[in-house]
């Protein structure tokens, strides 16, 4: 018997409910809670007469601690699911390390000026959670998260050392539209007009945003276009996979994405900086969302496959060895299983996975830790059994 | 001695403005109105101290009969210069017509809602103004105007019969934005979005938009790609000009211009439907307006040249021959000069001469008549002498 508290109530958030409550065996109870009630509710709604889990609601700020830990006191759950923004995770560790409930989230801190993702915002909390007795798992969504635990996977079962990581994140979906972005279009932007950077020997390299350009047949889906881009994982495997030499972090954008973005750029109309339109200070990004496809509205049209995985090339017994591992996930079986495409899923299936680890003792472990610091077995299990089964390939083409 | 009203204070208004001010022999006295007088008493301010020409302003709301009817009534032009917007030509010429006003204009009505250009609704006015004994000279910019004046210039000295006339325009310019619209960007794209069309054979051919596309090497300019459009000016040529077997126009644009457009297109940042934003409905068309650099502001930047022309090819004594003639305007000369770049200036030069031919009683022929109606050979002195030089070539590259 456990209790979770969901904190979220948007598309990642809605397939965390959804699996949570086909897995009422663990989580006999949980509360979703957000700004808006009426979305947790319409959940509660959809799901309570199909499921043995308890589903409550509430209403909560997540930016603000003294209601976190007030709802916390009342519910008195055993973890806390975080599936807010990831300007919030601090403010739900904080409510976590007062109430001493376990913590899952799906994507590290970043500060809301800065638009760095880095880790040492949560590792500064290591100590405080450790003496706490709870634990927080870092980043378990795909990636940061399952990819990690391939990672751990391949470092566990196949090399001895693990010189080079490759991973790549390929979304073969098409929406139909000309353009569109799979969340909030600022920060697909940002994504991909900031520099791109890669660890080399212990060492940050730096490009030119989407500089480092390759192409890629990827299993399932076919050749597509992917970009060097930073990702954030990058940071904590570099630290915790053993004879790391380099890692990267590869993701597809089709040209005409691109192309739109770009030219969008140019116009200015992707600018945070509010103009005067008639009597009124309106920001070019602002009105550019609301012109574009509500990100919801792309779940019912989405067709194809994301694949991603990671390429390790090492050594075992003395001998190179290569070694590839990735799902294969598919947006209209999502879509009919959940009501979200396949980006939500393969992010939402995994914080489910990841609370379950902890809540059933097998990743309990005090402290603040990254997903690959843990034993990948009985998550690779859990990978097949709900939903995101993985494929293994010894002699993967490798990315130069 | 001889009065004019110019309706319209925006760019091409200045040009003729400034024409008319530089031609005070002809031009004694004018009369600058437009719905912002203060906008016709700057150009009053700019210019007063430096001509012979009495200028006056008036406020006017150009679709308003009556209002037009009174101001005529006090001023007295001997001609109305229309360089307002074409939707404005039908009320212009009705108030004509009461007060027996000679009328030119640069671009043909064109109902609001059907975007749909052709002369019709223009010569439905005929044998009124034939009746009231004043001549209307219909589209005396560049292209319509000049154009048609070269036509009318090939046919009386070199050709017993022309048989293709391949009108070129070429603007060369270059503002330095990634992407800016040299005036109202809604006729830009609709000119672009629109099928294209030209005549064989006397009757109209349409194409899909841009779907003829051509490269030609410009005198003075270089390579540019050029895309076949509709253009008015063929619908009157077609009748009168002797022989003609087809009839086509082709503008020049970028790749990086079209680029932009349609990515501009595809998110619905063009369309004129209002879209509901903070509570307020908003055009994407008119906020998109607001972000890109106001065409104005073009002026100053604007470097390189526009190449403009027609080539005909037909016979003369029994034999083939072909003739381009065209004019090279270079836009920083342009802004140097009156304040606006080649754009402008190319289609205000036309419509102070059309206005002079009338005075002058040259042209002076009452009803409604297109440019190349008339004796083109004093346009064509008044061309190199105010400003628009031609240049002929007996054996120009033709267009396939």
């Amino acid at each position: 018997m456990s209790r979770a508290l969901i904190i979220g109530a948007g598309g990642v958030a809605g397939v965390v409910i959804h699996k949570c409550c086909q897995n009422s065996e663990v989580f006999t109870d949980i509360c979703i809670a957000s700004r808006t009630k009426s979305k947790c509710d319409k959940f509660k709604e959809e799901l309570q007469d199909k499921t043995k889990t308890n589903i409550t609601t509430a209403q909560v700020n997540a930016d603000n601690v003294p209601e976190l830990v007030a709802l916390m006191k009342e519910y008195k759950p055993d973890i806390c699911i975080n599936v807010a923004l990831p300007y919030q995770d601090l403010h739900i560790m904080d409510a976590c390390l007062e109430c001493k409930v376990d913590y899952v989230d799906t994507a590290n801190y970043e500060p809301e000026d800065t638009a760095k993702f880095e880790y040492k915002w949560q590792w500064a909390y290591r100590e405080r959670f450790e003496k706490a007795g709870i634990t927080a798992l870092l980043g378990s969504g795909f990636d940061p998260g399952v990819t990690g635990v391939f990672c751990a996977y391949a470092q566990k079962h196949y090399f001895d050392e693990i010189n080079y990581i490759d991973i790549l994140d390929c979304n073969g979906g098409d929406h139909g539209y000309p353009f569109a972005t799979n969340f909030n279009p600022e920060i697909n932007i940002r994504e991909v007009s900031a520099k791109g950077s890669y660890i080399q020997d212990g060492k940050w390299v730096e490009t030119e945003p989407m500089e480092i350009k390759r192409v890629y047949n990827f299993d399932q889906v076919g050749e597509k276009d992917m970009y060097l881009l930073h990702h954030e994982e990058l940071e904590s495997l570099a630290l915790n996979i053993k004879g790391i030499k380099r890692i990267r972090f590869f993701m597809t954008f089709g040209q005409s994405y691109l192309t739109h973005l770009k030219c969008l750029e140019d116009v200015g109309m992707t600018s945070i900086e509010p103009i005067d339109f008639e009597g009124k200070k309106i920001v070019p990004l602002q009105f550019l969302k609301a012109v574009l496809p509500d990100p919801a509205s792309l779940g019912p049209r989405t067709k194809g496959k994301t694949n991603i995985g990671c390429i390790f090339q090492g050594k075992k017994d003395g001998k190179d060895k290569t070694y590839y591992v990735y799902n294969v996930c598919d947006h209209r079986e999502c879509y009919k299983e959940v009501g979200s495409q396949a980006i939500s899923y393969t992010t939402g299936v995994p914080a489910m996975i990841g609370a379950m680890m902890i809540l059933t003792g097998k990743w309990k472990k005090p402290g603040v830790h990254n997903i690959e610091e843990f034993d990948p077995d009985p998550f690779m299990d859990a990978l097949n059994k709900w939903g995101l089964p993985w494929t293994e390939n010894f002699d993967p083409v490798l990315v130069d």
